[in-house]
């Protein structure tokens, strides 16, 4: 069952608990808008859902709630920033940012993010910067998908789900962003069709012996995850282990030395650095448009450009309300209460199973 | 039926034939020593099979033998390399140098390669560039594979094959490399099952209809590749197209306006920018260990890690010498026949079927 709650008033919510729990206002207003967002584009794994995990590691001392990104180190058209376990989306948006502005002057930068805590959305960040006409690319590896991913060939655990993203400006205004779990699937989508029966699609899990196996719970049993697209898949997410955590100052997820929390790398590439001339948005326009006129395979009604299902979720979530399961609701709430949050809505609308 | 050569001769042989096909010595001798190098590697489709391909070009004028690359545009950390459409690979180690020294200049650099032919094995030159204790991405669009790749969902052929690579230094000396086309399969493959009878693997072909099969000869017969991984490598493949095309003043193979070739991109990073006290090289021999020590999944005798097999066919073939199939060997000795270039060995020994 789910109840169905505007973006409005969930940001609010969202928002006051971070308050309530540490955060200054600005903070806690971008890390609220940030999940909320995430919610619209219909990654709930990525939205709400989180704010009763971060505030517990609030309460832990695992997140610091006033923390705020400062530059380490600055080379030529690198940066490594560090936030101090501070909400990984504020260290986020500071290295896109920054990543941007140093593209602009040399071409082409990369900024890596230490110390921080879960970035979000990773597409939030490389969207940002390609909104502004850049190429962007995100790596980041870490800690919070608890390692659940074998190497190809193996039965054991060691790699988290290590996502990359690119986008790219797309026509006038727009952006084409793509963005994925070096996992053939995603923790929580297992996690999800265990909790309804389902099974997980073929080619992405092996049960503790080392199997192949569609059973859900073979994750929990001791199972594991296993990459996108066999060896290929394995080998980005081992890059996406190496790469990030390294020149952000970290060890990778799997090391013993491991500190703790995402590290991530952002690149920035300014297309006019290259050709003065490039009408770079105008051709992903172009081919975009070539891609959606490709007859679909049997199974397909259509093809799918990436970023398609999250704006046609957000066109939906954003005038219908977020569906969010009971389970989610009842926390927020419990949260709010905690806290001394005033719930600032009416008990939402139900709607039928 | 295969003939085994050793490579040194297989090299002389190769480079005599680009020679008399109007090549300068040292451009002749550098791709020669590429394609041979590659056959030790094991990837037999990207090795002296190309010499027959590579001098039909020449002669109808699709290949400028005596070209050679020069910087068209620099700006900050980046640069577009013009090869007038010589060797490619000659312009990719001339792209990938300028990328390595650009980089410990501004600590990133990124360079792109247009107007280029084939530009051989990606892995090549991002080895190159890691070889020299850099990171490098590596990507390349373009015309090579005929575009007989739809994106996920659908059965209309759209994309090349695409490839992308990523190398990084590993412990004293060594590098952990990456190398792999963004389609399921490549193309080679597929045409090499179909000439022995066998199928090809589950995932990574639609017939003409759309449906899944694994009958190589329906590629032919109006089939599609898959991309890797379903939709997050049709994505990769998207970017594939667009990103190193567009930088290196080209359009998207797919488009109408696309001229030729393999247009490229480079990127190269240095771990100390980010951190002076960086022990990258150690920290990636540290997790080549760990992946090693993951017990193997069912069906499998041990975990590889990227470019491992690469590394043992080098090793065997390197002593025992390259095993060429039988029409392979007639074409370069025909070749060599129509070129007036003598044939520098003995008939090769027969191996046993």
């Amino acid at each position: 069952m789910t109840f169905t709650i505007m973006a409005e008033p969930l940001e609010v919510l969202a928002c006051d608990s971070f308050t309530a729990a540490g955060a200054p206002d600005d903070i806690a207003a971008a890390v609220a808008h940030s999940l909320v967002l995430t919610n619209l584009l219909g990654h709930d794994s990525h939205g709400v859902l989180r704010v009763k995990q971060y505030i517990s590691m609030i309460r832990r001392g695992m997140i610091q709630p006033a923390e705020r990104p400062r530059i380490r180190k600055r080379f030529g058209a690198t940066a490594m920033v560090t936030l101090g376990y501070g909400f990984g989306q504020i260290g986020a948006r500071f290295a896109a940012e920054l990543a941007t502005e140093m593209a602009r002057e040399h071409g082409i930068a990369a900024v890596s993010l230490g110390q921080t805590t879960h970035v979000g959305r990773l597409g939030e960040w490389t969207g940002m910067i390609a909104a502004q006409g850049l190429i962007a690319i995100g790596f980041a590896g870490g800690g919070f998908s608890h390692g659940f991913v074998a190497p190809y060939g193996g039965r054991e655990r060691l790699f988290s789900t290590n996502p990359m993203s690119f986008a790219v400006p797309c026509g006038d205004e727009g952006t084409l962003l793509l963005d994925f779990a070096t996992s053939g699937v995603a923790h929580g989508k297992v996690m999800l069709a265990q909790s309804i029966g389902a099974p997980v699609p073929q080619g992405m899990m092996l049960d503790k012996a080392g199997r192949p196996t569609t059973e859900a719970a073979d994750l929990d049993a001791g199972g594991v995850l296993l990459p996108m697209g066999l060896h290929k898949g394995s080998g980005l997410s081992l890059m996406m282990e190496l790469i990030p955590n390294l020149l952000a100052g970290d060890r990778p997820m799997s090391a013993p030395e491991f500190h703790f929390g995402n590290p991530a790398l952002f690149m920035a590439l300014l297309p006019e650095a290259f050709d003065e001339a490039t009408d770079f948005a105008i051709q992903v326009e172009a081919l975009k448009a070539r891609v959606k006129a490709v007859k679909p395979a049997a199974g397909f009604d259509e093809v799918l450009v990436p970023g398609e299902p999250e704006a046609r979720s957000y066109a939906e979530r954003v005038n219908e309300g977020i569906p969010l399961p009971d389970q989610v609701w009842a926390d927020l709430c419990a949260l709010a209460e905690e806290l001394g949050v005033c719930v600032p809505i009416a008990p939402p609308p139900q709607t039928p199973p």
